[in-house]
């Protein structure tokens, strides 16, 4: 196949003239720098689960076998909805471990809660519209809703979680233009990638918004199980009297990623246009991932994992938050996270999260993610997500120790980023 | 939830001015018919693949003990392009199998062949950008690239697949407009809807335009292995020596459409786009999946299948044909297909097909794809599609002798639609 070389030499005007919108995608920052991490490095930067929470070998044996007895479906084409034992069977979960109540009609089934965005951006999104998310927000949200050209309302974050008085501020201002603020993405419980929890007050507070000021709202919850604390507020969905909350969530964490299911909440009405986008897009989930998963929902076997993988998290969160607040120079600031996988960290704004990531690869060996591309509006340049997700409580401490080296080095200035960067390339 | 009936009732224009380009987002006429398909109706209509052709259950136990020894890579994230293991043993299928030269970099793995298609529009089609299509294909590709807002340029189809000649004629009348035509989508073996397939001499006249013209062609292969002939011409993308042909298959075919696995075959440079999209789509697709596949290619159970898999559907194209020899009507024409699984009905021009599978369901309860979705310039409503892919041979020679009844009563305008319509609503 000679032709990669003939398009990119002869006649490379053939790829521009064919290409649209790619000036619209871009790779992930977090992903270009994962490229660079090498097994001896130690990483808070990605936030994949620890392989040591996916299901166990001998329940796996058991739902191969359930698969098995399901075989013919198993393999065929399902529908685009989604298997309806399947979502028979999370409609109870739901129902007992959430407090939310959907009808088969309310839930629909996504490849991961990534399509689930994705196929949101496509439905909702026109060019320009107002679409208000957290500074700083998941940044793959943004990477989905970036191809439709919104126009970001970024609203600042607290220790907890957006500051829906400032939201009230921005809906009032645009309420009566011809672009009012169409809806606000938030991750309300372990918020990716600050790990905040917005009270049950704040919440009430964001549903009466909606309500007043006539717009919906996208609950991002991959984290809502992964909490270190009995005392965590109803999901936005479970308190949403008007059909006014999109909840979309993943097995990503609960169960494993490698499955690639994730699933959305909404009224039957908003779930009819969803599911015309997802056809056109993959058809419809994979019957055989599914069956695994409502076998492991029917044995609740899935309710019994998420209580062994709260402890296992709970004791990585105390290792990061122990060797930063024994580690940490004074003049940084970090959120205390009570559910989900990440620490976030403000740093003095002298200090380019970015710049010093070159350094503390090549010095410390110690990846993190910069803060930069949570931002919507582009700023966050001296902040860094960390996560405590995959390495081994006694790695996470040793990386916040060379991590705290590299960052009290810049509070002192003592780095000389020229030299690092040109060394890089 | 009262939500449902909140939005769809005291403020249904929440919805109104929430959604946006649903427009053009509609469900496909073969889903929404498939619907009214009962347990006592032989059906022509949906495109499944029979279930005795899956993966035997002895080879499946095999795979899953292969997963489980690779139970950490398999349950965890993936990389956006696909498994490289899986995609290494899928390079040496294609060259053993399908005479494709490819590297690892020049593959990508997509939840069936669907994303190919959707990932395809969503990188390359700006609106009013020109496509050339045949009269008829494909009905999902249409779907997928509608979102887009192309122009269609269909092009005319006899016996022999896509009618190349005419082809010429219409890039050469746009070659020096601002919008020459960017893309060809074809289907040269055994082609949805018409069954036919494009001989030698065609494909490398269509390689030829592309070359000449400056057109990239989108070559779609789902039953380039369901084949009935020894004499198949190699595929476009064998035949390729300019990276101008992106070729998309899937396993929904010689595996099983449960998996939701398909590739794309392309040079690098177009490969990054793809790539980019598909992450902020899926994020990946599911390595528990790709392993499945994995251990099916390294043992060549996937080659002896395909084996199997002919003989099964040639059993079936032989049954329908027969019968269609013996009971359709004088005045109808069909295609003869030695690939794939459909065959193409051409019916009197006074004869709408969509009105008739009224009749058909409610008086000979057999059912079949009115033909018009297909063609992209709204013509062929006499046309039909048969498939005959699900049903038994018997069931098929019974299906066949019912439609042709109603076929011949339609010739003989012994029908009376108006009844019929008003009893369905």
């Amino acid at each position: 196949m000679g032709g990669d070389s003939n398009v990119s030499g002869r006649d490379s005007s053939i790829l521009e003239f064919f290409a649209a919108r790619v000036d619209r995608m871009r790779s992930s920052e977090i992903r270009e720098l994962l490229k660079l991490i090498r097994r001896d490095i130690i990483s808070f930067a990605g936030g994949a689960p620890d392989p040591i929470t996916f299901p166990q070998k001998d329940q796996l044996n058991e739902a191969m076998e359930y698969i098995s007895q399901n075989y013919m479906k198993a393999f065929q084409y399902g529908i685009t909805d989604g298997l309806p034992s399947f979502r028979e069977e999370l409609i109870k979960f739901m129902e007992r471990n959430m407090g939310i109540k959907a009808s088969l009609n309310e839930v629909l089934i996504t490849l991961g809660s990534q399509q689930a965005i994705e196929v949101l951006g496509k439905v909702f999104i026109n060019k320009g519209d107002k679409v208000a998310v957290g500074l700083p927000t998941y940044i793959a949200a943004l990477q989905a809703f970036n191809l439709w050209r919104p126009r970001y309302i970024g609203v600042p974050l607290d220790f907890e979680g957006m500051r829906v008085d400032l939201l009230e501020a921005v809906v009032k201002k645009y309420r009566n233009t011809s672009k009012p603020i169409k809806f606000v993405y938030v991750i309300p419980t372990g918020q990716n990638p600050t790990g905040t929890i917005m009270p049950l007050e704040r919440r009430k507070y964001l549903l009466e918004l909606a309500s007043k000021y006539n717009f919906f709202i996208i609950e991002d919850d991959p984290y809502g199980f992964i909490t270190f604390s009995e005392d965590i507020p109803p999901r936005l969905k479970a308190l949403d009297t008007e059909g006014r909350v999109i909840y979309i969530s993943t097995f990503s964490k609960i169960f494993a990623p490698g499955i690639r299911i994730g699933w959305i909440v909404a009224t039957s009405e908003v779930m009819r246009y969803l599911s015309l986008a997802i056809q056109s897009s993959t058809l419809c989930p994979p019957n055989l991932n599914q069956y695994m998963l409502e076998f492991f929902l029917k044995k609740r076997y899935l309710d019994e994992n998420i209580i062994r993988i709260r402890k296992i998290y709970k004791e990585k969160r105390d290792a990061m938050l122990e060797s930063m607040d024994l580690y940490m120079p004074d003049k940084v600031e970090w959120t205390r996270p009570v559910a989900g996988f990440f620490v976030f960290a403000y740093l003095p704004d002298y200090i380019d999260t970015k710049r010093l990531l070159y350094y503390a690869l090549e010095h410390e060996k110690v990846a993190y993610v910069p803060g930069r591309g949570f931002y919507a509006d582009g700023s966050g340049y001296n902040t860094m997500r960390l996560s405590y997700s995959l390495p081994p409580p006694d790695q996470i401490r040793d990386g916040i120790r060379r991590l705290s080296r590299v960052v009290a080095k810049a509070i002192r200035k003592e780095i000389d980023y020229r030299t690092i960067e040109e060394a890089a390339v």
